[in-house]
């Protein structure tokens, strides 16, 4: 059902940065749910982590580890290590302990990510009896394979990748992520991870993978949820040929910037194509908002509104409901005849009511489509925000009813 | 699919209010769709509306003329005349104008309300043919008859009644209800109408209307889309011989108000009970906050969560879905420790994880359940609220994909 998600991209290696993949059979015999990630030493690795006070095990791990040095992310599906209070910690710690000890480094270095059912009991013991098969099988081209490895209920791997030229070395931005349902992240995705070889500070990369995040993974929506796990890496190898980076360095820095937030941006839209259920992919674009977060109140209560979700999956240009969402969105002293509505180009509802110009043709052929544009225009300042979203389906109905998350 | 929504219970006539109905067919040709209710001269009427700032025009008409003397209500389905600007304003003036007319009093007198699509223009001639008709139907037995009038998605009529003795005197307060989508108030419910023979002056009416609306309509929920035609009137006509009711009444005034409260909450519930495609009654019930917002912020989390509405249609006890609607629902400092979690009676979740003491058959018997209570303590202070709420199945989808609002 994803919409406008094609076979993986060309995922470029990135040197000093290895994927090795694996089956614990946590879930299903066979199926590849370990996945190992190496950084060569001297790596720097930032991170955003969910905001869901009940945040996982690994979470409150990784979040504590990746302040000193980082040389393996440990991710596993079909189990999210959630809900599970102290012996979920002393669990994510026990398998980063052994991954440590089989690849001879501190169990400090060692990053826990989990992903699939909450609550559940980690299968500690599976997962150990896959790490030794997870590090022989490390290579910098298993991007893939791993995007693959993180998926849960995604039905395809996805991942973007970005390189670009300074002084004649070629710099690399490749990068995975995972999440289908339970997204409305908080700080980041579900799972996402990302790769670069340039050399960057810890500092730096932090506001990087920060900028990334904020206006991307941040600003998609499937179902409202946040879940306990939500994650997203940034790694730098440093192994390219080039100078540190810092925000001094001027077009390398930038050219850096735009990369990272390219991948960022593919690989957290690729997470709503492939939506749980999704029909149409729907970017809501709050224009003319006095500050940002009244740009976001009201393209949230778009996004989220199970009545406009309905009315995208039957393409029915119900802009009634649109009109409904905005104005309960709480924005103080709204003055509804200055707002315009888009679907794509055409204009649907102008001054508190629906356009002079409008026709049901004009806003069902816009509907018919698989990717949708709802663009509100508020006229009360200058701020604007864009939000990323998909429709309510009979399938997002039957997947969540029928899988345990 | 209404949960344990039966019949109308009896529905005592209250003397000074009447109810006629009347069929203009603005939707389908036959139904009927008109209904004019009289308060008899001297009546105090009170209201609550929608905070939507899309109100729709005979919302902006009626928060104005409630101020003065009311003595009509004219309501029609099939059309919500909002969205629909300057001309929405004068149709609904239009048919106001016409039924004062006919009944020989002041246009200001004639309160409008609407429910039904949003955004097509409101059919005057149509409304306008079937007044006589709905005011030569006129009777104060006609409660049945109105609430299946008033009725758009709703799959049954919904209404209450209370009597009580004072000084050998009885005082009756019945009311009714509609609205089955697009339902979470705010200050109000899609349309209810409750009437009592009491005297109350309207600065007491205005009182009990918003205590009585306040625990009762603006705590159901069921997806989360505050309508834009949302209306509570309560009506007191006098003609029961007893005094003036103030809040000085003592007993007379308790009577009154636990009267009024629970016809407002059974009517309330009622819209839950039959919300659309909904298959369980669910009571969110959260306490230990410390303060009365936190309560409701972690209940709307849950109430609104699509994956816990889903798991509630599966009958699949997934409580890990619960902690992480409590996890994200934005409360300061949230210690995930402290938090214990109920279905009914059975401790589902303790101390941030899965209680010790939890078995799935457990939760599995109380979610096959039809009426289910969620119970959250979260152990910050002694403020509680209940919420109501549905679940989330194939069949809101359904109706709410192929149905215009």
């Amino acid at each position: 059902m994803a919409v406008g998600l094609g076979p993986l991209p060309t995922l470029h290696p990135v040197p000093g940065f290895e994927l090795g993949i694996a089956s614990a059979g946590i879930k299903r015999p066979g199926r590849k749910d370990v996945v190992v990630m190496r950084c060569a030493e001297g790596s720097s690795v930032a991170g955003v982590f969910t905001l869901n006070a009940f945040c996982a095990a690994p979470v409150i791990l990784s979040k504590q580890r990746v302040q000193g040095t980082v040389r393996y992310l440990l991710t596993n599906t079909g189990n999210a290590n959630a809900g599970t209070g102290a012996p979920g910690l002393a669990a994510a710690e026990r398998t980063c302990a052994k991954l440590a000890a089989l690849a001879g480094v501190p169990a400090e270095s060692v990053l826990p990510f989990s992903t699939g059912v909450i609550g559940e009991p980690l299968p500690v013991e599976k997962i150990e009896g896959a790490l030794q098969a997870a590090l022989d099988n490390l290579s910098e081209n298993h991007w893939a394979e791993a995007a693959t490895g993180i998926m849960t209920t995604d039905t395809l791997p996805k991942g973007a990748s970005r390189q670009f030229q300074h002084d004649g070395v070629t710099v690399t931005v490749t990068g995975i992520s995972k999440g289908a349902g339970m997204i409305r992240p908080n700080m980041a995705t579900m799972l996402g991870y990302i790769a670069t070889d340039a050399k960057v500070a810890p500092a730096v990369l932090k506001d990087l993978m920060l900028d990334g995040a904020n206006k991307s993974f941040n600003r998609i929506t499937i179902d409202g949820d946040t879940s306990t796990n939500d994650c997203c890496m940034l790694i730098a190898t440093g192994k390219a040929n080039l100078p540190e980076v810092t925000e001094a360095s001027g077009a390398l820095f930038e050219a850096l910037k735009k990369a990272v937030f390219e991948v960022c941006m593919e690989v957290a839209q690729a997470i709503v194509r492939d939506g749980e259920g999704a029909t149409k992919f729907v970017t809501v674009q709050v224009n003319g908002g006095g500050n940002h977060q009244e740009c976001l109140d009201v393209g949230y209560a778009v996004a989220h509104s199970p009545l406009i979700k309905t009315a995208l999956f039957a393409s029915d240009p119900n802009w009634g409901r649109i009109l409904a969402a905005v104005g309960r969105a709480g924005v103080p002293e709204l003055d509804v005849s200055l707002i315009d509505v888009y679907l794509d180009s055409v204009c649907i509802a102008s001054q508190g009511g629906r356009s002079p110009s409008y026709t049901e043709a004009q806003g069902s052929a816009v509907m018919a489509q698989e990717e949708i544009t709802i663009r509100i225009e508020l006229g009360r300042g200058a701020c604007s925000e864009t939000i990323w979203t998909t429709d309510l389906s009979h399938e997002y109905v039957k997947i969540n009813a029928e899988y345990r998350t």
